[in-house]
């Protein structure tokens, strides 16, 4: 029976590539026959990021069948996998977030969770001798993951682990990383397909702080100006999308990758609360610059406040 | 600040080996100051094993004070866990169990989760070449790990990889593996010290079937009638602890570690009923032995209806 690898429901480039590398891994080198699923469209990076090492994007599943073998990747958080996730037979887990605690498997099996910017990462760790089998475009997909997750080295998640491991795949593939990472980001910016709904939610997680829930999004971009003009748009949208998923609000954070800064959007009172108890800053207006945030893992999440 | 490394609340040889091993890696080799603990008094088997390798028992602790660094080894379950175990800072969790559910951390964290037979196996692994560090006590404590966790590798949870391990490190320490995992069983088997409470809480674990409660007891042991001569004894404790634990049923297995076959006290309906419907065996009178069945693990639990 096939293996499914798949990631969490808004798959970026490290949720898209990821599962690409490991289905290759358990086929290739393993011989167990997998493959790779997405649980949602891929951004618009990670799009480009497939085509350019010639991988079609993985076909999107809505839920899996009990039983199915899958490997699950990048997320260990339910909320974030299909309904059924619980009855299928998990065969092994590799990410990098904190533990959620809603996973349950059925006997014990391979998890491997690690302080590193990226899935990929870790899964070149875990093939150990057998990553020299890498082909090019294997290759191509792991060098993405890292440059994406780490925002070119500039996120504060980024470890001396992943950026050796970058620097050694470019130095492999003959690739400037600074250009290849423009093209990347670039892909990534032109958000102008999106409906502004689409747009919350499109990297984006759920939250409970202090019994409030929060979907928290984040549009890492090198023209934050194709986002903030649309902001009465995507103000709007926000009172939608939070009814639709039954959250109190959704939180957006625009990433300037290029000037290492995060705008967010402070349409009310609400907003403005978590804003200034979070980051520790005074809101005037509609927005609020914080300088220096560009990681929801590290800096977003672990500071909310209501 | 010292992180303090510790298993499950019912110290096993695994559980109490392995967080002297982790403990003695993390500071000798890593210079990272750890100390073990036991959540709990180490049974005979855990105890000898300490004594023979130069190690005294690790203190007990009850519970551990937010924010304390700690190591989680040999289990991912917060029931068998402190209870302000969500509190603490945990760093890493080391084990071969499913995963369970109940345990959250702040951030991403090195969680390493295998199916093999033993944490210490695992440790191993995760050493890399620094495993040519230990000195002979370590050494030793894993030996003991592996012959305990496996039942001198009778146990179905025995891998390939647990077994050449122990081979390897018999071989090291010149020490005839037969013998050697005698005198453990024999140390193990000793249990005229402990009341009938505290044998059935000894290597026990709790586990809800079909909305029923129970804490399943295993006792493995080389003089099986020492335990079973005591059976109307442990019949009558059995009340007292379901009704002091909270749970609705004591199940008691003792698994004859030579005869490699577990006899189930079968002291009334309820009890009856889980060992015919989940072992497809006829009960007569209050006892029945299930033969090949050793491992809670991989034969009792997953079997278990109500």
């Amino acid at each position: 029976m096939t293996t499914l690898v798949f990631g969490h429901k808004a798959p970026d480039t490290d949720s898209t590539g990821s599962p690409l590398i490991w289905a290759w891994y358990l086929s290739e080198v393993r011989g167990e026959p997998a493959e790779a699923r997405l649980l949602g469209e891929p951004n618009t990076e990670a799009a480009f990021v497939a085509e350019r090492w010639g991988f079609q994007a993985p076909s999107v599943i809505e839920d899996v069948e009990p039983g199915t073998p899958v490997v699950v990747v990048d997320t260990n958080n339910p909320a974030e996998l299909p309904e059924g996730i619980n009855s299928a037979d998990i065969r092994s887990i590799i990410d990098h977030h904190k533990l959620t605690g809603g996973l349950e498997t059925k006997g014990p099996i391979d998890i491997t969770i690690r302080p590193l910017a990226c899935t990929a990462t870790i899964m070149h760790q875990l093939m150990g001798p057998k990553a020299s089998e890498m082909p090019e475009g294997i290759k191509g997909l792991m060098l993405s993951c890292i440059l994406s997750d780490t925002l070119e080295f500039r996120s504060p998640t980024t470890t001396d682990v992943d950026r050796a491991l970058a620097e050694s795949l470019a130095s492999d593939l003959d690739l400037n990383i600074a250009d290849y990472a423009t093209e990347m980001f670039a892909a990534k910016s032109d958000v102008s397909a999106f409906s502004d709904a689409e747009l919350l939610r499109m990297d984006s997680k759920e939250y409970e702080v202090d019994g409030k829930k929060f979907r928290v999004s984040v549009l890492e971009t090198t023209a934050p100006a194709q986002v903030l003009d649309r902001k009465e748009g995507l103000v709007s949208a926000m009172d939608t999308v939070a009814k639709e998923d039954g959250v109190d609000q959704v939180l957006l954070f625009v990433v300037d990758i290029l000037r290492e800064e995060a705008t967010m959007l402070v349409p009310n009172d609400l907003t403005k609360g978590v804003a200034e108890k979070s980051f520790d800053t005074t809101v005037e207006g509609d927005t609020v610059v914080l300088p220096g945030v560009m990681s929801r893992k590290k800096q977003i999440i672990p500071n909310l406040k209501v």
